[in-house]
């Protein structure tokens, strides 16, 4: 990290790397949109086909300037520090011709070369954190390049055995709400094998990433996380299934022991009450229904997903690649996620340096 | 319904019964509190044990005026027109003292024979709905009665087959967001059971159940219900689980055809957003803590239970019977609960009468 305490130090803007995700959908626009209304206070560097980005840019504000380098040019060099009066964008060219809302496999390769240069890049110090616009996972399976999404992909990358998937925003109401974070137990399964997936072990695990995550990503000294139960009513005492009691139950007094501030379980339609998230930092959700909805309700679609137990700091919009808004054209797209993205990357960025 | 109507037109105040549920708890308290604040625009007639509410009453402000009537009385002569000056009771006596946080089985036939005589007098004629505060199941069960809840009991009062549970209520945020209604496909059941107990069938006579209620005791001509998938993201084409693509679905087909306004399946995380629910009148989810969370979030603990599916108007507070604020004496509890109840009853008497 010392490379960005010497380049905050200097009071050069935070350098974010921007994955445009795929580029015949929305991503190139909003990951434009986005840096170029933040540039006053984060050097976004957009990492995609510049041509294509150029070209886009030019379509939305005439205005936009682009600066494109290349892989090889910021391998030898750096990222310069360039000023808010333009876009920085490394270039990873596509391989065929992008028409909007058509997905290509020939494009499917590149898309994945923008995710290995954001993790070279945080490795190598040129940026603080990656946030990343939707990909499509079809054209890079279609590529012939087994891939089950960007969560999986930046783990394997970087040899993490375990992430947590977490989605974070601000509620819109009531004016004194704190940040809610749902991080999740389980992720995209079907219903039925859900309860099956659960071990103490596990959640165990899940619950020593999302209390240092919350320690060293986002400076909160001592996380207090709420746990929904499995069951509906967390149980009722093994009244409706015994998970809670014999699973649940026991991660989160393990938890404790361990000095982790975990309560519950708890009925999730308890939990979800302002009077109980107001005094906690996260809740731990079981599975993908029972936590995204309020989330995405309350934050009227603006969440944040991050990925916990990473060995860098990445953000990600909470939405697809809308292609059929692409193949409109420009301009319907909306970027306030790809902005709750970036901006939830630079506050992780300045708690990590802070806790350095 | 003509005596309703014939009530109504005299210019008499809506009369709706309030059972005030297991006495130990904090339905007598929260039923007065509610009657006297809704006195001028509603007739509540509370049943319960007629000594201890009036003793209730006088703690909580001596100015409260309770008429106790037997159903001796009541049978005989109706539920006469008292004015707004006082709380009517109709006297349902407890076996045993009543201690304010302890639990007595003595007293859990009393519980249920205030049920029975909501029942009569809907029946009768003497109601226009009932309004139930919370009581305790295990009371009863240990009366030596096999009772698995109101709900349940009053279907197989009424020789209903099938009842629907829906939570009602209006978001706290935005100003102009519609009232929120949340049907469920499956309710209290371990999360695991969830999936087999859905059949196509069974979500037909849920969605008939639904969409027949919202005419009748809503209003709503046309009633327009988005339908929740099963699995994360509905399933994904399949690959997150079959039943969205092989039971929801069809079922929502087959209501279609029917005349039924149903879409979906929808991802539950993306249906419970403004921008659709504006333009919905039901959310069906397919389980409890798919639907529950976002309805208590979005209402601040404000929902109504209602029970659709029965040949009268049934709604409840959303909350249990608090024996620990009720152990601590008068003055803990919040009838705000308990008000949306017996409101939201009478809008549905309204509307019903208006459907006549
Ligand atoms: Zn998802
Ligand atoms: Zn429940």
């Amino acid at each position: 990290m010392s490379a960005q305490l010497n380049n905050r130090r200097r009071g050069a803007r935070p350098a974010i790397a921007v994955t445009c995700g795929e580029p015949a959908g929305i991503g190139p626009e909003i990951a434009i949109r986005a840096a170029w209304a933040l540039r006053d206070k984060v050097h976004c560097v957009l990492l995609g086909d510049a041509a294509f980005l150029a070209m886009t840019a030019a379509d939305i504000d005439p205005d936009i300037r682009i600066s494109s380098l290349s892989m090889m040019a910021v391998r030898n060099a750096g990222v310069p520090h360039f000023g808010p009066d333009r876009i920085t964008v490394i270039d990873i060219p596509v391989s065929a011709h992008v028409k909007p809302g058509i997905l290509d496999k020939e494009n499917g390769r590149a898309v994945l070369a923008t995710l290995d240069a954001a993790i070279e890049g945080i490795q190598a110090g040129w940026f603080e954190a990656v946030a990343t616009a939707p990909l499509q996972k079809s054209t890079i399976n279609d590529a012939g390049v087994p891939f089950s999404g960007h969560t999986e992909y930046f783990a394997d990358k970087t040899g993490t055995k375990q992430v947590v998937m977490m989605l974070a925003g601000q509620p819109f109401a009531p004016d004194d709400a704190p940040p809610l974070r749902v991080a999740l137990a389980t992720t995209h399964l079907p219903l039925k094998d859900v309860a099956d997936a659960l071990t103490q072990e596990g959640l165990g695990r899940i619950l020593d990433i999302v209390a240092h995550d919350l320690k060293t990503k986002f400076g909160i000294a001592a996380p207090r996380i709420l746990v929904a139960g499995l069951n509906p009513h967390a149980g009722e005492n093994g009244y409706l299934g015994r998970e809670d009691l014999d699973v649940v139950g026991p991660a989160i007094a393990a938890a404790q022991a361990r000095g982790i501030a975990a309560t519950g379980p708890y009925p999730a339609d308890t939990l979800f009450q302002h009077k109980y998230l107001k005094d906690a930092d996260c809740v731990l959700a079981m599975y993908h229904d029972q936590g995204l909805p309020v989330l995405k309700y309350a934050t009227f679609g603006r969440g944040v997903n991050i990925t916990l137990g990473l060995p860098l700091i990445r953000t990600s919009v909470d939405h697809g690649t809308a292609l059929d808004l692409a193949a409109r054209g420009l301009g319907h797209a909306d970027c306030g996620s790809m902005i709750e993205a970036i901006t939830t990357a630079v506050s992780m960025a300045d708690a990590m340096l802070n806790n350095q």
